[in-house]
C-alpha cells in the first residue's frame, strides 16, 4: 500500500500547437514551481491535462518530461483514459515504463455500460500493472455517467486500485463510500467538493486543477486540515472557495492553462477547438489570483 | 430577526383517504413525540407533508392541528408551495391567521421563469406577510430547477426573508451561499446533505424528514455539532447516514409514513396515485430503524 | 366510440388578475371566432389554459363558459390535471356536470411514480365517468416524465380512453404507439410533431397552442391532409412550421396570450409569476402571423 | 455538388480483439452483401463502426478494406470523429489519401463549445479536404449535445459541407433545418427517425445501422418512398419500424454486430468492454431478422 495523501495538482499539457510538440521548459519550470511549493505529488494527463486532446506521443512526452523533472522527490500519476480496454493497456503500459507511481484510471463511454463491463475495463487495467497505484476516477460532469457505489466497492477489493477520486458535487455520496469501503480505497478531494470538508470526513487529499494554480495556498489549506485548525482552515477554505468556484464556472482547461498564463507561466492555449478564455473571464481570474496571492 | 436553529422535523400529513380527513389524533400524537424528543421546531405542509397531494382544506387542518399542539412549545413554519402567486399569498394568508411563526416558500414551476419572475413570486409574498420569518427553499430534484445564487442573493435583501434550505445536494453551494449571503440569510441543511457538515460551515440547523423519524438521534447529533465535539459527531453522522442514504433512495413521502407506522404512529399511506413501500423496502427501513434505536 | 378528429385549439384562460376573474367576454369572443374558423373541438384548461395556475373556481368558470359558448357545435375537451388522484376526480366531476364532452387527462408528478400507479391513476378517474371520452397526454418537457409504451398499451384497454396526446417531439413514438394500439387509442399531434406528418401516419388530427392563434390556416392543413394532396400539404406546413417553432421556443401560455393580444382579443396577460413577452418577442411573433395571415 | 442519395450502411468493424487486426474476410463479405442488395453507398467508422474504440491503425484498415471492395461501384463515406481538431484533420488526411470519396464529420466534446469553436472545427476539416464531400453528423445522445440550428446554418455555406445527418429523434428539427438551409444543404435520415418520413419531407435517403442488417428491405422502402407509393411504403415503415425500435433499445455496435452474426457473418464481438448482447436480447433480434427477411 502506497501512503499518497495531501496536494496532487493536475497539471496542464502546454503545447506549441502549430509545431505539434510539447512545450517542454514550460512544463518543466512550472514542475519545479509546484514541488518548490510544497505539493505532494503531481498528475499529468488528467482533464485538466487534455488527455482526450493528445495524441499518444504527446501524452508520452507529458509523462516522460514530468517524471524526469520530478526526479523521484514527488510520486507521478499519469491519466488513463480511454474507450476500449486494449486502449487503456496500451497506454498504462508506456506510462508504466516511462517510471510513474501510479495511475488515474478513466473510463471514457459512447454506450451505456453494465457495471459488470467497468469492473472489467478497470480490473483488466490494474491487475495487468500490479506494482502500479491505482485511483479509480469517476465524474458525472466530464463523462456523463457516475460509477456505482456498489462497482466501486467491487473495485475495492482489487489491491492495487488504492484511491478513488470523485467530481459529482455531491458530498455525501463520499460519506456513503466511506462507510462503504472503510480503509480498502482511501478519497481524494476534487475541486467540486470543498477539500476542506472532505479532509475532515477521512479523505487523503485534494487532486485537482486549483492546486496547479494556487499550490502554496492548497498546501496550506491542507497542512490546517490535518493539524485539526478547524476556525483557521474554515477561514481559509472560505477565501479560497473562489477559485474552486471560478474552475466550475469555465471550461476547465482553458480556465487553468489561463490562470497560469497570468501568473507568467506561458503555458500555450487550450488545444483547439476549444477557445481561451475571453478578457471578461481573465481578467475575472486575475482579480481572485491577486487576492489569493496576498 | 428571529433565532431558529436546530432540528426542524418535516412533518408527514396523515390521512384517511376513505373519508377525506386528516387522522388528527396520529398527528398529535406525533407531534407530542416530536417536542418530547428535543426538537426546535416543526415544518408541516413540506415536499415530506404531501403538500401538492392536499386540498386546501385538508393543509388548512394540519396547520390548525400543528400550532394547536405545539402550544408555543416550538415555532411552527408552514410550507407555502404554489405555481401562482396569488394561490401562494392565499395559502399564506391562511396559516398566518392560524398562528404560524413562519412559512417556508416554495416556487412550483411549469415554465422556465427568469429570475426576475422568481423574485416577483417570493419577494410578494415576503412582503404581504412581513411579521412572518420566511425560509425560501430550493430543490433541484423536485423542483427541476435550482434558484441561482444571485436570486438568493437579491431575497437575502428582504427583511424577512431570514433563512435558505437547499437541496441540491451540491454542498460546495452552501459555502458559496455563506460567502455571498454573510449573516443576512441563514442556513438550514437538507437531508441531501451532510447535516454536521452544513453545521460546521455556519448552518444553523436541520430542516428534513429523516428528523421526524429519528428526533432523538437527530437532536443528539446538532448537540455534538455545536458543541464542537468533532470526531463524537462524525462517528455519530456516519452511523446516522444511512437513514440519509434510504431516504434519497425510496419516494420521500411513502418512506416516511412507512418508517413512522414501523414505531407505531399510524400515519396511514402515502396519497394515491402514490404507492406504500414495499415490503423489502419496508425490512431495510425496520433494520435501519432498529439499529439506530439501539 | 365518440369521432373526435381534426383541430382542436387549446383555449387559455382569459384572467383579470385584479379581481380574480374570468375576462368571460374575451373568452367568449375567442371561442366564437374559432368555431367560425372551422375548429373541429375545443380544449379548455390545457397547459396552454395555464390549469395549474387558476383556482377550481376559475377553471369552472371557464369551462362553464366554454360549454356554454360552443353550444354543441363542436365537443368540449376539458383538462383535468392533478398530484393526486381524489383531486383529479374531483375536478372531472365538477366538469362532467358542466356538460363536457370529454376530458384530457394530465397527471402531475412530484415524485417518481410506478406504472402501476400511474396506470391507477387514470384508470380510477376513466372510470369513474365512463360515459365521457378520454384524452391521455404525455409530455416529457412539461411533466418531466414520458408515458411508457406499456402503459399506454394497457390504458387502451380502457373502453371510454380513446386518445392519446405525445408532446415528447419523437415522432418514432407515435409510429410505435399506432403499432402497438393499433385502432384501440387514437393519436392527436401535439405542437412538438409535425401536424401534416401525425395524420399521414395515420393520427386524427391536432390538439394545440397554435391552432387558437391560427385556427384557419389549421383548419386548411387538416384539410389538405386528409383529403391526400401531398404537394399542397407540405408546402403549407412548411410555410406554417414557423408557428410551432416559436411556441417552443418561448413559455408557452405567454407566447399564446401575445399572439392572441396581437389580433384584438384581449385576453390579458399570463398569471403571475410569470412574464408577458418582451418587446422583441411580440415583433417575432407579429411578423409570423402577418406573414400567415396573408 | 455530389449526388450521393439512397441508403448508405454504417458498417461495423469487424475485430480479432486478440490479435488486435482487423477480420478482413468477414468484412468484404459482408460490404459484397451490401452491394449486392442494392445499397447506394458505404459509411465505415460510425458510432455503429466503434471508432471511438479502434486505434488508428485499425481505422486505416477497416478505410483501406472498404474501399478497394467498393470499387467505385458505390462511394464510401469514412467517419471522422476526435476531440481536437488536429487529430481530426490527421485521421482525414489518411482516408483522403485511401480514396474515399467523402467523410462523415463528427466532433466529440469534454467540455462545452462554442458555435464558433465548433465552427472552426468543422470548417478546418471542410477546407482542408475540399474535393471530399463532407457530411455533418449530429447526435445528441451519444456526443451529449446536439449541433444548433445556426451553427448548421453557417457550415451550410461551406462548399463541400453538402449533407448533414441528424439523430435527434425530433423530426421538427428536420423540417426547421429544411426550411433554413433549402438546398445548400441536404439531409440523410438516421434511425432515431422515421425514414419514409425524412424522405417525403425531402431527405435524401437513409444512414443507418438497421441497413447493414437488413439492406433489401431498406433499399425497397427507399424505392417505395422516392417512388411517391405512400400507402404501400407506409405498410412496410410499419412493419420494418420494430428494426428501429431495437436499434435504440439495446447498445448500438452490441446489437448490430449481434443482428450481423444472426445472419452468418462473423463480425465477432463489440470491442471491450462493452459486451456482447444477452441471450434473451439476441432472441428478440432473431424473431425480428426472421419476420422482416420473409
Amino acid at each position: 500500500m502506497t501512503h499518497f495523501h495531501g496536494i496532487f495538482p493536475y497539471l496542464v499539457s502546454p503545447v506549441d500547437q502549430t509545431k505539434g510538440t510539447v512545450l517542454e521548459s514550460s512544463l518543466r519550470h512550472l514542475i519545479e514551481h509546484l514541488i518548490s511549493s510544497g505539493v505532494h505529488g503531481l498528475s499529468p494527463l488528467g482533464s485538466t491535462g487534455e488527455y482526450a486532446y493528445l495524441s499518444q506521443e504527446l501524452r508520452n512526452e507529458v509523462v516522460r518530461i514530468t517524471v524526469d523533472q520530478a526526479a523521484g522527490r514527488v510520486p507521478v500519476l499519469a491519466g488513463v483514459a480511454s474507450f476500449s480496454t486494449s486502449d487503456a493497456c496500451f497506454q498504462a503500459e508506456q506510462y508504466a515504463n516511462l517510471g510513474v507511481d501510479g495511475m488515474v484510471l478513466i473510463s471514457q463511454k459512447m454506450y451505456p455500460l453494465s457495471d459488470k463491463a467497468q469492473l472489467g475495463y478497470f480490473q483488466t487495467i490494474a491487475e495487468s500493472f500490479p506494482e502500479k497505484s491505482m485511483t479509480v476516477y469517476t465524474n458525472p460532469g466530464l463523462l456523463g455517467d457516475v460509477l456505482s457505489i456498489s462497482l466501486l466497492n467491487e473495485l475495492s477489493y482489487i489491491p492495487n486500485i488504492e484511491y478513488v477520486k470523485d467530481a459529482s458535487s455531491n458530498t455525501g455520496r463520499l460519506l456513503t463510500m466511506l462507510n462503504t469501503f472503510g480503509e480498502r480505497v482511501k478519497i481524494f478531494s476534487a475541486s467540486a467538493h470543498i477539500p476542506l470538508l472532505v479532509i475532515k470526513l477521512g479523505g487523503v487529499g485534494w487532486m485537482a486543477g486549483p492546486a496547479c494554480v494556487l499550490p502554496k495556498q492548497c498546501v496550506e489549506l491542507y497542512e490546517l486540515a490535518t493539524r485539526g485548525d478547524w476556525d483557521t482552515a474554515l477561514a481559509k477554505q472560505k477565501e479560497m472557495w473562489q477559485i474552486n468556484e471560478a474552475f466550475t464556472q469555465y471550461a476547465l482547461a482553458s480556465c487553468i492553462k489561463a490562470s497560469l498564463n497570468i501568473q507568467g507561466f506561458n503555458v500555450g492555449d487550450p488545444i483547439l477547438p476549444q477557445e481561451p478564455l475571453n478578457d471578461v473571464a481573465i481578467a475575472h481570474l486575475q482579480q481572485i489570483i491577486a487576492q489569493l496571492n496576498e
